[in-house]
């Protein structure tokens, strides 16, 4: 059958700053997903996007068709609202973890689709999957069953069938250089969260040296980037820009971020960690319609934690066994007394990555165990010999280049430190 | 074995602007070559290419390690100095039939490796292979003989061996809309004429609707960049920018245009292509360093003839031979009496590819006899009834779509028509 457009006049277009239209990004998308409009021809398309750009317009047709590309769940035949949460990506990010169950203990069903880490910054699968028995494939069934029968939290495994094309396209970006691009990583996260069937979306857009986006004015585009998309097709979404330029709470790794969960969950706990989850949580609350919810009485009185236990159970896992250390620790201590200065996050997820938390290769194993934990924060007085750091890993032999990454942070002298404003920076959402 | 780059790295720098050194250039085309750099990731740099350009510098590198990425000919051990001409393609233009046996007969030799039609632009072999028994295929050795003590005259077919990386990026330019590309096409030239071994280089730059390059400014740089690269690479090279908004000549068509370059050899022919002729003869010639050579008369008086016929009869034609006439003819007369005012040569070149003379796809056959005879050209009085062109095609079924692509040119009215300065409209060389 013939096709109606051809591939060499859709690219011209973008090439040229023209811009495309409904008929021309659907048909360019499910070109793509039938292999008809070839990866090279989707490269250089990619590259035009990249550097011409896209209308709002274009970006929520491209989102369309990204979604129309696969299946796209339905949580219509709960008797509950749901809302999601998708973050970023930065260093100590475990606020899923409490999160989830938190907001579940309110009646709104939360249907947490997660991926796997790859470079600096760790996977909640990877996460939970320290926890002895628990498991991230679920089927569709058991999804739904989990959510309007069970805790009504699942943390799971994105089925291959959401957005395909997402999928083929992310990893051709990936060997192209057309990674940082806000119309396509707008399109990409949009239609993987919409297809995931939530009603309503809140977007924790992290900025910083430890996040994607280094620069507030980028990370901001982004977040309206995808407010819009988000609102267009129908899901009240919400982001928030938070800050990522130290890490998030005291942890960084797996087993090690569980167990700060856990704590938080059983009303203690980081404050960022803290402070983050409520605000998250108030939010996804107030896209499912639930207003004004006392959210720290559900973490101080135990409710948030029973609902954790019984999500983790559900999944097979043991929410009372021991979790999973690493067999060797290296501190790393001041060498003197003052006020510690910094602690880039980016450097901190680097050296835990390299501790073994994290993988090169989609297909690496990674150490339960390895990880940082973090005893002082910028800001905070430190004496000579204090440990600022402890870095976890079963291999002593990963610690040299660890530390190498850790090197030109962490300064400690008698300046003062300007404190920031707290973890939110700003909130991002269409006015009803 | 490791790679000393990455292509991520490689595009990024394009992508933000940034300029690539020979090293890395050296590396991306021979990585391509090999297949280690992907189409995809060759169609995301092309098209960064496209968009932000290149420096002269990053042009004449990568132009030279397209060239390294093949074999190269070597004429040093004739006796005589080569020139070369190459033409960016127009429609009538038949120019290098005459135009070889004329420098050859002034003891220069001229190895004009030349290509087969694709679109509206006829290609050399095509039209040559209309001559019965000619054949465009010949080895190494059989160039190198006609050479050195033939005819001194070759056009054949280039050899598979020469740039293979131009070859594998054409093709993928051509699918990807990064085609129309200054860098990219002057180093894919560029690269195949050096790789030729020639002496001396005469460029002819087409400009206006019948050429690749529709304004004369864009001519004019693709002309400067190829002279660049082409004294960097050690070839004296001179560039002229001549007028393509008319066709050239009278006909258009493989075995039309055959004829009418016979024409020329045998001391006649029309104005504009003698002219033309004569002047990259007089170029080429001076690369070769045989300065003041009167071109006019080895027309006038035969050499040239004498020069074809043997060139002809080296690769098998028959120089006498009866050439191939189409089954079909249409005339299409003039509707007044007045003034020829236009004769776009554009609608000409796709009139003629229509009727059977040029193919849509690489392996395509062309018809020997189809075309387009002109018996008046603009400016020239034509009266109410009088034929300005005779289309030409074995298949009649073709007049029509032939006749569509000539609508809106053609028209006759009263009014004067302001003559151009000459086929040659300007020269670009580097002194010396």
């Amino acid at each position: 059958m013939a096709e109606p457009f051809d591939a060499v006049d859709i690219i011209r277009i973008k090439r040229d700053r023209g811009v495309l239209g409904k008929a021309e990004i659907d048909w360019t998308i499910d070109a793509y997903t039938r292999g008809v409009l070839t990866d090279e021809q989707m490269a250089a398309l990619a590259m035009a996007i990249f550097l011409n750009g896209m209308t709002p317009e274009e970006i929520r047709q491209w989102t369309a068709a990204m979604l129309d590309s696969g299946e796209r769940m339905d949580f219509a035949s709960l008797a509950r609202p749901t809302a999601d949460k998708h973050s970023t990506g930065g260093v100590g990010d475990k606020i899923t973890l409490p999160l989830a169950p938190l907001v579940a203990c309110f009646g709104v069903a939360v249907p947490q689709l997660s991926g796997r880490g790859l470079g600096h910054t760790g996977g909640t699968l990877d996460k939970l999957e320290s926890i002895p028995g628990w498991r991230a494939d679920l089927s569709n069934e058991e999804i739904c069953r989990q959510l309007g029968e069970g805790s009504g939290a699942v943390i799971c495994a994105a089925g291959s069938g959401l957005a395909p094309a997402d999928k083929k396209l992310y990893a051709l970006r990936d060997v192209t250089s057309t990674v940082d691009c806000i119309p396509l990583i707008a399109s990409s996260i949009m239609s993987k969260k919409i297809a995931e069937g939530t009603g309503g979306l809140v977007l924790d857009v992290k900025v910083g040296s430890g996040a994607f986006m280094k620069d507030p004015s980028t990370a901001r585009e982004l977040a309206e980037t995808m407010v819009d998309i988000g609102e267009a097709a129908g899901v009240r979404t919400v982001a928030l820009l938070t800050d990522m330029s130290v890490p998030l709470g005291l942890t960084v790794g797996n087993a090690l971020e569980v167990r700060e969960s856990v704590e938080v969950l059983a009303g203690g706990g980081p404050a960022d960690v803290v402070e983050l989850t409520c605000t998250l949580a108030r939010e996804m609350l107030a896209t499912a319609g639930v207003a004004d919810a006392d959210v720290e009485a559900a973490l101080a009185d135990g409710r948030a934690m029973d609902v954790w236990k019984r999500m983790i159970r559900e999944q097979g896992g043991d929410p009372e066994a021991r979790l999973p250390a690493a067999r060797h620790t290296h501190d790393v201590r001041a060498e003197t007394d003052g006020i510690l200065q910094d602690m880039d996050a980016l450097k901190v997820g680097v050296a835990s990555w390299r501790l073994g938390a994290g993988r090169a290769r989609q297909d690496d194993p990674v150490q339960a165990g390895a990880g940082i934990e973090i005893f002082a924060k910028p800001g905070e007085a430190v004496y000579r010999g204090q440990p600022i750091l402890r870095l976890h890993t079963d291999e002593p032999e990963r610690f040299e280049r660890a530390l190498e990454s850790l090197e030109g942070t962490l300064a400690v002298c008698e300046a003062p430190v300007a404190q920031g404003s707290g973890v939110v920076i700003d909130r991002i959402a269409k006015e009803k």
